[in-house]
Parts: C-alpha cells; structure tokens; sequence
C-alpha cells in the first residue's frame, strides 16, 4: 500500500488569461514547493477547479504536473466525476499518467438517491477497476453530502480502498473511521483549519490548500506533533486558523490564487463563475497572511 | 418571448444496455407523449441525467429529440454546467439543434463562493450568448444552493432571462418573484407536487417529472385551474401527490423509468451510480401508481 | 368537532414597560380586531412570546384573552411546553378559561429523539388528558423540526386532534395531509405568505400573523377564494407578500408589534432577547405597510 | 477568575417514578462521582432536562447538588432559559444557592431574531447581573443555532464572561476562539468524542455526559495529555467514541440513565416525552459499554 504520511498541498490548475492550461504555471508552482518537505501532491482537487474542466483539459494536467513532480514525491490524482463510467475512465487516465493513488469525491447531485448502497457500489466498481489505490473524499461544503463513519466505513471495505480525506472537520467522525477500518486505512485532513486535531487522533496527515501558500508551517505542524512538541505544534496551529479559513471557506479558490500571487507563485485567474477578489477583500487577505508570519514561498517562514 | 403556457415533461434520456444512448427510446417516448396537449418538453433537466452525459452524448440527445418534437411543441433544452464557458457552449449546441428556450440551473460545486454576484454574472454571460432566451433553474434539492427571491429578481434583470423553473417548491418565494419581476416574466413549478398551488398565484405552468407518465392529468390540473374549476383541480392534485413523491424526491429517475417501461413508455436503466429499483420498491411503485388512478399513457387515464 | 374554518389572528401578547403582562392592551386589541370578519384568535402562540412567559402569566393571559373574546368568536389556547407532564397542565389550565382548542407545538429541545415514537406519544398523552380538541403545531423555522407527512398523519390518528397548523410552508406536505388524513381533519396555513396556495389545496382557513394588522385583506383572500374569484384573491396574495414577510421570518414580533403601534393598535415593547427595531428598520418598515395598501386598522382597508 | 480546568461531568436530574425530584438520587451519584478526580458537576445542563423542569424544581436541584458536592469541587449551574429576565433570575438562584459559575444556553425559540446584537446584549445583561462568572453554552445539536466564532467573540468581551462549553464539535471555530480571545478565557470540550482533539488546541478541560459513567476514562485522557503521553491519551479517546456516542447523540438522556442504571449509580426514569430505551437498544448499549471497557464505576476502570 502507498504510503501517505506527511503534508500535500491540492494543487490550484494554472490558467491563462483565457481560461486555457497553463502548463508552465503548474511546472513552476510544482517546482518551487518542491522546496519543502512535502509528501507529494493532489493534482485536480477542489482547489484544482476539477469540475470545470473538460476531459482533454483533466488529462493534460494529470500528464503536466506527473512530469513535474520529482519521482521522491506522491501524486494524487482527483478523479470525481457524477457518473460511475466517466470516474473509471479518469482513474485509469490518471493512473496511465503515473498517478500513485487516485481521490474519488462522491456523486452528489442525485443526493436523495445517493445512499449507502449507491455509494458503496459506485467506490467499489471504480475500486475494482482503478490501477492505483483509491481514497474516499468527503466534502460536505461542496458536495452537500457528509457520509457518515458508518457509511465510510461500509465503502472503506474493499483491498484498493487504501484511506479518506475528510474535509468536514467532524474529528468524531474521523475517530471512529480511525478506530474501526483495518490497520492499514490512512485518513488525511482535508483543511489545515484542524490539522493537529487529526494529527492527535491518528491521522497520518493532511491535503491542505494551505500548504501551497505556507507549506513550512503545515510541515512544521506536522514535524512537531510527531516529535511530541504539542506546545510548539498548536502554537503554529492556532496562528494559521484565520489564514486558512480566507483561502478556503471564506473566499475560496480565488484567494488563495490571489496569495499565491503574492507570495512568489503562479497564481492567476480563475475560471468563470468564480468571481476574483476586489480590492478590498485583496487587502483584507493580504493584511491577514501578514499577521499570521505566511512570508514569499521562496524565503523562510515562520 | 416565447410563451411558456402549459405543461412540460423533463424526458428522462433513453440508455442501451451499454448506457450509450438510445435515440430510438427518445423518438419513441416523444411520439407517444404528443399524443397528449403539452406545451413542449425538457430535454437534458435533471431527470435527463444531463449531469451523467459527456459533451457529444449531449450534443446528440439535443438532436434526436428535436428532430421528434413537432414544430408546434417547444424545446426546452438544459444547459447547465460548473464553468459559464461550458454553459454557453450548450446554450449554443442546444439552439443550433433548434430549441425554443434553454434551463440554466445555477452552478453549485463552489457553494460558499455562489453569491448574488457570481450568480448574476454567471447568468447574465449566458444570456448575453445564448441565441435563444434563457430560463432560471432553481433545484435545491439537487444542487444544495436554494436562490433567494431577491437573488432570483436580481438574475432575472436582463432581456434575454424569460422564466424561472422552481423545483424548491416555496411557494412564498414564487410568489414574491411573480409580484416584483417584470411583466412577462414566467414561473413554470418544477414538480407535480405543488402545480395547482403554483398556478393560484400565478405560475404560467409546469415542468414535471409526473407528466411523462400521467400527462393528462396533469393537463387535467392546468385546464380545469384555468377554467375555474378548482375543486376539479385540487381532487386531481390531491390524488396525485403519493405517486409524484415516488417518482422524484422519494425514488428518483429510477422510479420513474421503471414506471414508464410499466406503462408503455421506453423506460430503461439509469446511469450507475443510479441503481434500479430492488423489486420491493417497484412493487409498491406499481400500487402507488395504481391507487393514483395513473394507467398506461397509451390509454386514457383518470 | 369544532369547526375552525376562517381567519385567525395569533395575538401577540402586550406588555408594559417593565415586561408584565398589560391586560388593557390585550382587550383593547382584541375589541378593535372583532370589527372584521375573523373566526377569532390564537392566544399564546409564538407571536404571543409564550416560551418567553411563566406559568403563572400564561394563565393571566389566558384568562384576560377569554374574558375579551365574544362568544361568536373562537379562542385558541397556545399550549406547547418541552414536558409532556407540563403541555397537559396548560391544557388543563386553556380548557378552563374558556379556550375551544389548543395548539399543541411539539418538544424541540431534545431534537435527536423527537422520532416518530416520541411524538405521536407525547400528543396522544395531551390529546388524552385534554379537556377540548387539539391542533398539531408544524412551526420548523422556530422549533428546528420540520414534522414530515407521515409524522403527522401518525400523530393526528386520535379522535381528540382536530388538525394541523402549519408554519413550514410546505405545500406539498399539507397537500399530502389532507389527502391521507380522515374526513373532519382540519388543516390551517401558519402564514399569509401562503395562504391563498393552502386554500387551493383544501385548507380550511389560517392562524396568520398578518391578520392582526390587515385583517380584511387576510379575510378578503379567504373570501373571494370562496367565491371563486381566484384572480382577486391572487392579487391580494401577491400584495402583501412583502409586509407578511417583514413582520414575520424577517423582523418578527417586534415588527409586527410596531407596525401594531403604527396602525392603531397597542403594540408595545417585545421582551428581551428581543430586540426593538431601530430607526432605519422602522422606516423600512413603515414604507413596505404602505406599499402593501396596509391602513390603519380602524380604517377600511383595501 | 475561577478556574476550570478539568473534567466535569453534566450531572442527570434524578426523578421519582411520579417525575418529581429525587434528592436522593443525586446525592448519591455525586458522592459516587466524587471518588474520581473531576474538577466538579455541571448541574442542570442538557443531560439534566432542564428544559423541562419548573422554577421551583430547578432551585430545589441547586440547593441538593451544592450540599451534596464538597467545596473543593466546582458546581457549575445550567441557568439557560429563553427570556434574559428569567435566565438572570436562575444565575441568582444558582448563585444563592453557591454555584461557583453559571452556564447559560443562547436563547434558540426566535432563531430568525438571534443575531449577534440580540445575543450580545442577552449575554452581557446576564454577565452585568450574574454574582458569579458566566460561561457561554454552544450547543447546535439541541438549540438549532451554532454561534460563530466571531459571534462568540463579540459575547465573550465582558469581564464576567469566563468561558465557554463547545458542544458542536467543531474544532476549528475552538481554535479561532481561543486563538482571539483573551488570555484567561477558558474553552471546555462539550462532549467527549472530540475531548483529545480538543486539548490539542487548547481547551482547558471538558464537560461531557461520558464522565458520568466513565470518569476515569475522561480523567485519564486529560492527564495523560498533559503529562504528553498521546499515544495512551489517543488509544483511550479511540476507545470511548462509540459508547460516548450511545449516550449522546444516539440515544440520548434516556441511554446514559440505563448505563447510570447499569454501572452502579442512579439512574432512573427520563421525563416524558423522553422515551427509555427498549431492551433490544439496552441489550446493544451494555454490549457498545463492555467492548468500550467501561466497568462499574465502584471498580477500577480501563
């Protein structure tokens, strides 16, 4: 099984002005992170405007960023798509692409459909079918479905279902999956906002868009803990909670392209609808990075 | 601005086996349901599985069914997508394969980052672009973002926006639309459940589910409002509400289809993760039905 | 069975400067309100601030409230409470000033284990100690349970619960209420802001906030519905949408209090935590009156 | 300022069959209780229905735990009601009767009109009025309002507000709150599945039903945490969230009084329309007891 101990940062997909790839943005925010002692990365999550790409797009990105990415560091491939069909035909790209695990968001649109045994039978088949170890992805604030621990744990059940990404921030819920899956489930949070949370009840890690902007400070959280520096770890923990909520609940992709601006990284544009910061939000965000110590990827932080 | 007056099914799209499209089970279900006076159909809404379907198996259903509908009867095409490029390149395909009108339901991945702004402006380029006039779609059941009246009256300001499909079923939020959008702005009730409701404060008909399947008494509901026998319209709307209830919120497109193959229409699979009806449910599908009074569309029902 | 078909206004409950209850001001309001048309009155529902009260002011108020309302008038007494041993009592307490219902809301606090079980016990133990009917209270936006169909059908299989009033709006659900429930089950809209849309459905009447500061516009929907003038009715409906929601989901009690002040009747203060509308909201207040065609109660509306 | 460090078990109100007041039965779960090293009792907080006791009945609990519990050990007294009036009469009982600080619940029946204004201004009349200091009570779960962190921090800034008891479990608004609060403000964990999680971050210490029938366990945790030994801390955490969730969300009062019942204490009735558990949920708590390893509390626990 892959092992996924330690800090990934969910790519953001680089644009140009006219909403086409980037390649060049992906390679160069790849290689600059590549500075810091991340596990790997999650190409085309949430933060990776996943659904607003077409299949080609999806493709190239999963092919650009696999080339980037040094073979010392894990790619996750997101692989969510409404159809079971369409999901396994990501997952094999991904894989053909040199993806070491694939991240599979439930189907959410049919929400009143979407119980225990669909999803279950929707992980399973694109389970039997991916080449790579899967992870279940659960995230509330966009699909509008939490599963439960008990629904996690009955999808969970399955040889190349290797782990979760939780990013609803239920630390019960992410205890009992921790408590009842087999040994080897890796659960990874899904925000910094409760990284040392999980951290203390046995998660093996996190995908964190914080980690694009400070990724020494994600790294550190995670260093100290394991090294029983719980003073140390939560005082880093508690300075980036406002920081990380501004590039994730509060303003979203958006923000934090608009840091990744700021902070010596390609940023850009997002793709329509989402809606660039103004003037006064930019300020506002920019004031907030400084107070929490996030300096220019390219210096030392902290 | 065409005139939405009347009743519209959402045709569920027809699948082989394979889950490729079947145009024949489109063109046959076409014919049959013209037998009935409706206004037009829905092609691609949300019981066309339209978020299942690749771009060409879009492009393709757009088609087939276009070329079965009679020029007498509108198009309503659904165009909904995560990007605006995406949305106005359906908007496009759909008006080029000849529909009359296109459902834009609101993109809802990005939930915390869809205020009135992005929504408008989403809206608003849609409709700019699109060759033909655009109807709102608000399907909180579904896309877990339920539009304001104010946030739907600030969309609406635009010539090219004709209507509203309301699927919420909040019927003070109709009915402050109704009030304060201009004067041909048209409100279709997007499920049986609430049509006569709707129309007693001024919806100009529905899009529903139930009339694939029990078409004329859903034309029953809107004649009979229309000439002033309401207590002919409610006995129907009453008798109805179990079997709209099973067919949408309750069972979903799976249940509706398997109650179209049961009543002489090409029903099919559903797109996995969709799972067929266990033969419980249809059991107690088919006496839901039975007891509604809904006999095969072949005869005629009530 | 009491026959509760009509217009009721739920009185809010006046207070002095101090917060004790003013019996002036609850006579005095209810001897202007008995000019118009109205069934009569809902004492101690939720604008009435009843969980803001003790026992011993709730049956001041009872008893005040009786004393005030003609005998051609019917009285409802408000009589929820978390205990089941304590909603028996202000039954008791309702029934022997003279109430002719009550109006039972359902335990909320213990939200987790309000099942279906719990309920129908709880009202089956209320309506079997109860000295006069009792009506089933649906009130989601306050109590935070949102009573489905079924519940409520369950619940209403007594021969002492007499119907339902609904606050959620939720036509569908009333709609499958008064399909599936006995003959004499009465159901009443919860508010003006569908009450034309609940009539439609076969609703018997409403207990609508509104009607204590526009009664004949309340009383005119009801009636031309009556009458079969649909399109009069609808424009009454479609009128007062605005001010219906201003002094009920948007700003409450304490605007509908001062709108009460403004239109000739005693309003007065709102107990805290309420809060008084300031200025601005008043203004805004005032004006949204205005444009509804809302006069002062002693005038004729219209 | 007191301080609250520590486990403090939300203490159940005992009952008679006849539903009144068991003095007994609280004296002797306190005395019991007081043989593990808890900082003190929460008395009558959710577990202790105080919803659904009178005025007389809560200062007669006030006056029976505070003579019961020794002076070094906190009595901390649930004062929530939905009037401030009433809310500042009970923190004066409580205090009268020498509780060492109060607890007060957001009032929740006019969820619409709890803004931050209204809340503040509630909390600050009750924190002016209250002889001992006030701790803010989040509890969504039963209220239907999950106060924001900003709103926290707007009601937290008064020289008599203490702290806080977080039921909602969400670790990063606890983070955000004490990152931005004062020094002295002391955040307690509400419920023992996010107890560890909790500490983390800098809770000082937890109130949770769980301490009731495992307070060694609690106590351990806490501790063991302290002492930074996490893995122990983390196998006990682990261990405890299935019977933690038994007795709180899933089956509420009535669970933890059978485990009470079960373990030694006094449990007893839960008053209507609480429903106890039937033998086949009790026959599955006391297995979900067993496999958590939690033993009579006259025994050694672990």
């Amino acid at each position: 099984m892959t092992d996924l101990r330690g800090i990934f940062p969910p790519l953001p997909t680089s644009f140009k002005k006219d909403e086409s790839i980037s390649e060049d943005g992906i390679r160069a925010n790849i290689r600059t992170l590549c500075n810091y002692p991340l596990a790997g990365f999650l190409i085309l999550g949430s933060n990776g405007e996943l659904v607003m790409l077409s299949e080609k797009e999806k493709q190239k990105v999963y092919n650009t960023a696999r080339e980037a990415i040094p073979d010392n560091r894990l790619m996750i491939a997101g692989c969510g798509a409404e159809s079971t069909k369409e999901t396994i035909a990501l997952a094999k790209q991904a894989a053909s692409a040199g993806a070491d695990a694939c991240l599979v968001l439930n189907p959410s649109y049919y929400k009143g459909q979407m119980d225990t045994m669909a999803l279950r039978a929707h992980f399973h088949s694109v389970a039997d079918a991916s080449p790579v170890p899967v992870l279940i992805y659960n995230m509330p604030a966009n699909t509008g479905i939490d599963m439960s621990a008990d629904q996690i744990l009955e999808i969970a059940d399955h040889p190349n279902i290797t782990g979760l990404k939780d990013s609803g921030g239920n630390l019960v819920k992410m205890a009992a999956v921790i408590n009842s899956a087999g040994e080897g489930f890796q659960v990874l949070a899904g925000s910094a906002g409760f990284l040392l949370p999980a951290l203390s009840i046995g998660a093996c890690g996190g995908i964190l868009a914080l980690a694009n902007i400070a990724p020494s400070m994600c790294c550190e959280i995670f260093e100290n803990f394991n090294s029983g520096k719980i003073a140390d770890a939560r005082e880093t923990q508690l300075r980036i909670i406002g920081a990380n909520t501004a590039v994730t609940r509060k303003w979203g992709v958006a923000a934090l392209k608009a840091a990744m601006d700021h902070l010596g990284l390609f940023g850009g544009i997002v793709k329509k609808p989402l809606q660039e910061l103004d003037d006064t939000k930019k300020a506002s965000l920019l004031q907030i990075l400084d107070k929490a110590g996030i300096r220019p990827v390219t210096q030392k932080q902290g």
